[in-house]
């Protein structure tokens, strides 16, 4: 399901309707959401991150997560991915019909008991408690279980997060069952150099055995330049949140995911191909905001359009 | 003047005071510029320009660019640019005690018309006189001259702009005499392929004859990938605006020159050696804002601030 596309170069896994609206206080209507998710589908975008499974008086933002994952496996070509931190959010994910669970576990211990409350060693044995489930049923067969590990560049508790323990957990994790692996910038620290090495080590590593799947924040603006030194690196997979929404509540006014539109543009004119229409993406991103109220969205793009006489054919050397 | 220092590794020049303030509208004063400059001067930044020198009436804003230039001399260590788009302003900027005139064309005819009213073969002219009046006066033997290149990625009048015009370009430059080769992303069209591509081809055809620098602007996001791929090729000299102060003028609220702060984050946090300390750079741009009015800037680092843990010792590899 998360495999490449022969018509493809790059997959864009569009997280807004998750990851950018989880920091949203004011609740998203789930027709809203449905729109959203329809026009960036018709765009191109063919993987979208669309909900969370987690209890809903934690997070009434995504207490309509199954009726999304549900109207949105309609769509066709689209595949349905979500995230849930634990067997019980698995369970319903899963038997939602979402095509990818994403599992989030923290590299820095600090951040997973901040986070999760329970150390790195206890979040790989619930995803463990996940794969079983997952391989009990035929019908879930093809359910791809996808391992994340945040604040793989640095963490705002513990400071500096070494690359051998994003490593050794990516390691755990196949060990485990994972499918594919996602490592991730979460507070928006890394830089390009940091990012081509250790992502260059994770695609030698894993790069036979899983999708290796790269996720930046652009907190401190260094965001799509990690996009293009992961791509270098090997990368073929990347998440970004339409129009940056969310913004990173670690940093007022700051953003947080990469902006998706700017990271697909910079492919196509690249001529990497990643099978999404840039002006039809906009028209989604308008569709996104005309339900969002005040919220603020960010990107460059948007605001300056395709350059005269712009050309998607591959140039990459 | 422009050489590559032994204990900086990639030289930064601002160029806000020139290319930065030459599209705010409003008069910033000269003690403003002052403030400004010696407060980024102080921070470790070594190559400033800090003027323009054409007629008064054509830009008021730059009007008090020779006495600039004079105070700006006094700083210790710093290395004074200036910009002057002919024979006359060449004159002005050198006797004025500018240690670097930048003269600039653009690689798109159409523009180049548009922009200074000549064909780029006139404007090649204009170089050569240039050239020729700093060789006749010895006292100005040390005057670096560099050869400016517009729209070297594209360009909102004639779209596409062939590489081998910027390399020939380039050539002829230096042919006439230039020291330094600067190519620019005038109009924000580069992506960074296209970017190592031809920085690539430069640095190997002209690397060992004068320093070649970038110059790129945000307009659609890539701008800080763009010099981590000209970074990459091999390009040591880039030129950045403070707070991304100067916009677009082609994009209504988009940003302009790269934002300096940005780009040093993403050096420094390479651990890829600029001389400047960061804090102090915030500082000086918090100079910078205090005489601007309501002019927008921008930047994510100033947002964000410094990473936990954060580590500037040399990790690139």
């Amino acid at each position: 399901m998360t495999m490449r596309r022969n018509d493809i170069d790059v997959l864009i896994q569009e997280v807004g309707p998750r990851d950018g609206l989880q920091a949203v206080s004011a609740v998203y209507p789930t027709e809203g959401k449905l729109a959203w998710i329809r026009a960036e589908a018709a765009a191109g975008v063919r993987q979208i991150q669309v909900g969370s499974f987690v209890p809903p008086k934690l997070l009434p933002q995504m207490a309509d997560s199954a009726e999304v994952v549900s109207a949105a496996k309609k769509i066709e070509g689209l595949t349905v991915s979500s995230l849930a931190p634990n067997l019980r959010g698995a369970e319903d994910a899963i038997r939602a019909g979402s095509d990818i669970v994403n599992f989030v576990l923290s590299a820095s211990e600090e951040h997973n008991q901040r986070n999760v409350r329970c150390s790195i060693e206890e979040s790989l044995e619930r995803f463990s408690q996940i794969v079983e489930f997952r391989n009990t049923d035929p019908a879930f067969r093809d359910v791809v279980l996808s391992g994340g590990i945040a604040t793989s560049f640095g963490c705002t508790i513990a400071g500096q997060v070494e690359e051998k323990t994003v490593l050794d957990i990516a390691q755990r994790y196949l060990e485990l069952g994972a499918d594919r692996i996602g490592i991730a910038d979460t507070v928006g620290y890394a830089n390009p150099a940091q990012v081509r090495r250790l992502f260059t080590r994770a695609v030698n590593l894993f790069g036979d055995d899983a999708n290796i799947g790269a996720h930046f924040h652009d907190t401190r603006g260094l965001g799509i330049s990690n996009v293009f030194a992961a791509y270098e690196a090997g990368v073929r997979e990347f998440d970004g949140s339409l129009g940056g929404l969310g913004g990173c509540p670690y940093a007022p006014g700051a953003t947080g995911n990469i902006v998706t539109d700017d990271a697909v543009f910079m492919f196509e004119s690249m001529g990497v191909r990643t099978g999404i229409d840039l002006e039809k993406l906009l028209a989604a991103r308008q569709i996104m905001e005309s339900y969002l109220g005040d919220e603020p969205t960010h990107g460059a793009f948007v605001k300056a359009g395709l350059p005269k006489g712009f050309d998607s054919r591959p140039q990459y050397v």
